[in-house]
Formats: C-alpha cells, sequence, structure tokens
C-alpha cells in the first residue's frame, strides 16, 4: 500500500512509535532524525525512511496513541480480552454504558452485530463520536448521550451488557432485565472496595461470577540479552463478568 | 432460549463449571449433587436446576472445556489479545500454522474474513477438524494437512501470520514472503531461547518488535473476604509481534 | 561435615526435596530409587547417594518442610522480608502475636535480640514449641500462651511488632502503646476486606504506611529450554507495615 | 529518642520519604511544606511536624534512600530474600564478590558472622567504603580491592557465596573450591541468557538449583479505595541458588 496525503501513519523507531496523520504540514523530530512530509508521502508501507519504519495504525496503536481522552480509558489489555469473554459475534447484540472516550467500544464493535452505547456526559458524548469518525470507527453502534437508567428497551434486548461507570450498583437490576437469560455482562472496577459492592449487589440474580486482573509483562528485545522491561503497568481495573440467572 | 436435545450446554456450580452435550445418556453427578438428561430439556438458559446454572457455552468455553486436545493449547488468555493485536478484521485473510488442537485458530476465525491453516501432522489436522465441526466454528478457516513451507502462496498475500511451532526458524523467510508489506505476525514460544533466536532470526527484515507476557490473576468472589485464588498459571508462553519490513 | 545418627538431611532428586531425621528406620523411596540410614550415615554432606544429593537443610527447608502445622503459616517469601523490613538486628525486642505453627518467629528470632510471642491456643502453642525444639531454634522467643491483650507491659516496651491474628483491630492500641515512638509494625492478613480494616483503624495513630503483596515466580532449570513453572503460588497474604506516630 | 545534630532523620509526609543527616544546614522544601534545623532538633521521632511524620531510617530506607550508586544495586525485595536463603547466621562466613555500591553487603552482614568481600573496581570499593561508615554499617566486612580470583583461600573456607558479576563463569569453579561440601551459593543475573550460561556452568557441580524472580507490589493506602499502585518494578534481576555437591 503506498501512503498519500491524509493517511494516518504509524511510525516506529526501534521501541518509539509515532502515530501521525499524513497532512501537508507533517514533520517528526526525534533526536537527530527528522522526517517530513514529502519524506513519506508515495512511500510504500513497511518501508524505513530516515530511521523510521512507516506503518499503518492498528486498532490498538489508534486506542492507544491516536484517541484523545478526558478519562481513564479501558485498556487493550484489558477490552481485548472482555470482547471474546462477553461472547460477542455478528449476532450479538451488545449494550455498553458509559462509555467515556470510546476505546472500549472501539474493540467491542469489532466483533459484535451492534452495540447500543450510552454516555451521560455531554463532553464525553462527543469525545467518543469525533475519536471514531476520525479513525472510521463503529458503525454499527448507537450512541446515546443520556442515563442508562432512562432508556426505553424490551426486556431480554441485549446478548452482552459492559458497564463502566464509578458506580454500577443503581443500574443493576436495569441490566438484569434488558439481558437476555444466561447473557454475559462484564465490568471493569479500579477497587476492591467497589468489587465487594458489586459481587454483593449481585447474588443470587447472575451466576458465574468470575473476578480478575490481567497483567502485561513487556521484555526488552535484545535476544543476547534478554531481559524485561524495568517497569511495567501494575493496574488498570479489576475485571468482573457474570451471566444472568432467571 | 429453551435448552432441546443436542445442544451443548455449560452446568456451573459455584466456581465449577461442565460443558456437557444434551443427550439422552447424559447425567452429572457432583458430590450430593445430581441432574439428569430430563431435568435440563425444555429448560431456559439461565434457570439453576437442582444447584447447577445452565448456560449456554461461550467461545472460550468450549475451547477450555469442549476441545480435545493433543498439544498444548494457545489459551483464550494469549488467544483473544493476539486476535486483535494482529489487528484482523472481516477485510482480512490470515495465515496460521501450526494449528495443533484448532484452539487459536477458532479465535482468529471469529475477528478476520479468512483463515489459511497448515498443519504438517495428519493427527492434528484431523482433531483440530473435529473440534471445529464439534461446535460448528471455522467456516471461514482453510485448513490444509500440509507443511507450510510446501504451499504454494503468491508474494504479499496474507494481511497477518500466526505462527505456532517449535521452530519457526526454517520458516521466517516464506513467511516474510507471503506477508503484506507492513503486515503483523505473532508467535507463541515456551522459552527464554526460543525468542532469543526468533529475535536473531527477524532482526533487519522485520520491525516493531515485542515481547510480552500476559498473565490473569483470579479472585475468590466472596465479598467480604476478597482475595485472589491460592494458585496461578505462571506461563504458558511468550507471544512476540513484528511487522514486515521492506 | 559427615552426616550421623539423629541429623535432620536433606535429600535432593532434581526439583524434588525431602527432609528427614537420620534414625535407624531411615529409608527413602521415590519411583526407583530407595536410600536406607546404611547408605546416609558417615557419608559427607554434598554427596550424592543413590540419586540423592545429601545436604543440611536451611531455615527455609526447615520451615517449608520440617515444620508440622495446623494452620496456614506466614511463608518465608513473606517472613524473610518483613523480618529485614521491622529493622530487627541483635539490640532489637520484638513483639509477635499469634504465633501459629511458630514460622515466622523462627526467622525473626534469627535477626532480633530477643522476641517476645503471645499465642492464645494452647495447641498452637505446644505446636510452635514442639517445631522450635525439634530444630533446636527460638532460643531468644520467650513464649506465652496467653491473649497479648492481657499481658501486662510497659509502654515503649518494643521495638517493633509483628501481628497475625484474624482481626487485628482490637490489638491495635496496645500495640501502639507498646511500641516506641517511631517503631514499626508489620501484619499480613489475607484479604483486602482486612486490609481496608486495618488501614481506617490506624490512620491518625501510625505513619509511613506501606501494603504491598510478594511474588516468586521460579523457573525450571533446563537452559537450553529455559522457562517459568507452569503454576505459582497467586497468594498468600498482603502485608501491611506502618510506624508508631505520637 | 531526641533527634540530635548529626542523626539521620527520615521525613515522611504520606507516601513521599526523605532520608537527610540533621546538620545546622538542614532544610527541606515540598510544596507548601518547609522544615529545617531547629524544627527538627531535639523533638522525638515518631513526632510529625510541619507535616512530616520524622522518624530513624530502616535499613531498607538507608539502601534505597541514603547509598550513593555508580551500578545498579541489589534490592531489598531481592538482598533480603537471598541473606535468609544463604541460611545465614551468626556462626557463618559468607563470601561475596563483586561487591558494587554495598548495598547486598550491608545486608547480609547483619545475619552472617563475618562476610569477605571482594570487589575489583577501586571506585566501587571506596564508594562501598563510604556508604557504610556514613551509616556505621558492615563492621564484620573484611573488603577487599582485588579480583576474587587472585585471593589466596582454603579450601572450604566459607559457609555461603553470593556472586553479582556480569561474568560469573569464570569463577565457578573457584566458588565450588571454597565452599564447604554442601554450602549454598545464590548469585543474582538481569538476563535469561547469563541464567542459562549459568545453569550450563555449574551442571553437576552443584545440585539443589533454583531459580526464580521475585516481584512487589504496591498498593495505594486509601482503605476506601484499596488498589495497586499504577506502575511497579517489573525487574531487577533473576536470581539463582545452587548447593556445592562433591
Amino acid at each position: 500500500m503506498i501512503l498519500k496525503e491524509g493517511d494516518f501513519v504509524l511510525l516506529v523507531d526501534g521501541e518509539k512509535r509515532y502515530l501521525k496523520r499524513l497532512t501537508r504540514d507533517f514533520s517528526l523530530s526525534v533526536k537527530d532524525k527528522q522526517v517530513k512530509f514529502q519524506d513519506v508521502l508515495g512511500q510504500e508501507v513497511g518501508k524505513v525512511i530516515k530511521g523510521f519504519c512507516l506503518l499503518l495504525p492498528t486498532l490498538e496503536d489508534i486506542i492507544l496513541l491516536g484517541f484523545k481522552r478526558k478519562t481513564q480509558i479501558v485498556y487493550p489489555k484489558d477490552s481485548f480480552y472482555i470482547a471474546f469473554k462477553l461472547n460477542l459475534s455478528k449476532e450479538k447484540r451488545l449494550l455498553e454504558f458509559g462509555v467515556g472516550s470510546g476505546a472500549s467500544t472501539a474493540v467491542f464493535s469489532q466483533l459484535a452485530g451492534e452495540v447500543w452505547a450510552y454516555e451521560i456526559r455531554e463532553d464525553f458524548y462527543k469525545l467518543a463520536k469525533s475519536n471514531w469518525e476520525k479513525f472510521n470507527l463503529c458503525q454499527n453502534v448507537k450512541l446515546q448521550n443520556m442515563d442508562f437508567l432512562t432508556a426505553q428497551l424490551e426486556e431480554g434486548f441485549f446478548d452482552a451488557a459492559f458497564i463502566d461507570v464509578k458506580d454500577p450498583l443503581p443500574y443493576m437490576d436495569k441490566v438484569w432485565k434488558v439481558l437476555k437469560p444466561g447473557a454475559p455482562m462484564g465490568s471493569i472496577l479500579p477497587t476492591t472496595n467497589q468489587v465487594s459492592d458489586l459481587l454483593r449487589a449481585i447474588e443470587g440474580s447472575f451466576c458465574d461470577i468470575e473476578v480478575l486482573e490481567i497483567s502485561h509483562r513487556y521484555y526488552k528485545i535484545n535476544p543476547e540479552r534478554l531481559r524485561p522491561q524495568d517497569t511495567m503497568v501494575a493496574h488498570t481495573g479489576y475485571i468482573l463478568f457474570a451471566r444472568k440467572r432467571i
């Protein structure tokens, strides 16, 4: 593929990675290396130009480097697992609230048939919309700027649910109602207190409950001196899964 | 959904989970609990019958509890992440070899448009086929019982590649050729020696190289006594990602 | 050193380890290997006899393989760190309760000048005594079969404290009193709820508070196939440290 | 204890910790807080003065905050475990090389009867000496500015050995000779390649071999929002233990 004006390009220099749009004023300077619009335009993806390997961004690159965020996002390490764990597929309709910057929705919408998404805050609603439009994502997502509690929805309407709000407790009755019997729901919770609270709230109404943490440990890529990076992300959130019991 | 004869059912009793086919001779006894065909037939999913919550198996359940295996499989904790990291989507064609029990293929085929899969051993080839057919998976997978090295393939044919063989080194030249420029490849490797070897082999021909480990830590789900499980999986494999450089 | 009757011997066969007393009826059979009293008696430590490397047990070996236990012990991975973190040395007097099987006391008493230990249950008191006597440990420990709450102690008597009871809260006022100003205390707590409770209880009366978990990940020792063991201990307890504030 | 001129003081402000010497020009400013010599002089340890809790530094504080370093040190999380694992006690003589900044020696010397330490580089030798003298540590350490290989030592002279040099291989024959039969040795190695190399080198001459990594995960100490810190140390080194086989 040949890079043309307007494309998003991932420029990789060793372990450093930059996501940029190829506009006429594009320019990237890192230490003694510099690359400009004319250097990159018309080049084939995969080429190394002035020390930067030119690539197309993956979904992970877009979320981590391209999305604007005003809140803690659901990181790909978590959302990639959650998407499959919710058993999403083209025949499935997912409920999601709150949407925040839209990072997790961008992942779930790849696997699900459709996503009904609710975001109560207008600034987040606009941010998510703008992130998705910029990268041409989430065409199968119906995003509404409202509280999920006020949405008019049939019972048993959704095949799965994902909840990412500070306090999920007031929502759990309604989540239970709009899910199909046996359908999975997931939530990400930063603190152990929230996990205890949600476990208490779903006791009896959900079964097959799991709580886990996901850790990624990255390595330095020197084959003669293989070893983990010095530091790592220690925590993003606890992930809770359960299924609607009737 | 109403459970009928022939359905696969996931029966959940607290933290114990059983995947069974609902045949006339179905019966599950766990300690003092017993459930039989007539108890489950015609019940709605999500119900608790004789102490077991009746659910439909997710893809993860199928892989972990339903697939037969003759080898170490690629675990969902790894393959769920790899699927997205390879940037699979409906427009993408994935290369995969070796297939083993077919666990990772079943994941990748959910996201990819098509998967071209190669398995050199006939027993594994048959096992994967049988696992997929049993659970109605992998219709977009073209599986061949042959060495990938002997396959006739155009240059730049694949959008992504996943390699799970003991020694990937003899294959890397061909992997490079059949990938599109900039396309991602991934591999899972049990030992640090293999990681060093593969890092050496791809130096110069691939860029954007990452090596990582994924850990899942599960918790006991008592809200008043929240704490991790006593033991956890410490290692399945090191995951290596890279992209074709031209 | 020459092994004689009555000695404790650690017999190592690859990754399998056995701690035995060299009595006349000593005999160890593992698969096709067997070793008896006469084989080991008079042998030098470090020798390999009939496939077993003969060693003297370390303190860790004694705790893990030699101590009888009726409760969860404080594991060496935790107690070795705690001992130094409490800043024990020959001039320091440590308070410890409850003692349980005496595993942590056996570690702390190596570094501390003296340990005043309290165990409310008579069966644990006897067990700890018996474990220590068997291996000739803890001569500088004054163990009492009583509730620490009922002990008559001066204010500011101890240089450090270690607490390992189900509910430390009723004890914290007295712990504060008997510690010297600025002195460290530590506790090990299985659940997050207990950690939250203890954090609340010491707010204002202790400073320099830390909470951590310690993980050990072991590797298979094949140099050509270096990789972690398949499973690991995921949790023993959360460790809390703080210092008396006045 | 009353703080007097010349004392080392640990000043703790929430999770921030500062190790300072109480000299006439002492002054610490953190954001809007400031504390000076006259504020601290004569105060009792444990008091909170102008927002800082005044404490005496522990050995861990001294190593992490007080020692000057020109190299990667052996961190307390590792050395505290190693000290006990080498089964050090007052009757034991430890061999250690290279010494680096002297951080691990300061730990081992607390448990061991005596430590014979070798450091080939003069700048490190002087640095270790100066770190120890400043904090009045390591009186039972005999440090020599020489290569351990050139030291004149009897066979079977040491009860334990700790090796922290880039390439331990040339030293292993001599380490074996100067250890007592069955005596433990430990080493810390940053890379997997070094672990493989050392495992190969000791095969047949050492037994009871273990390789492990130690991780500490710290928590935020808010009892209502208990959760791990965002980041953690992912790697310091692989620790290898073995015992002399004869």
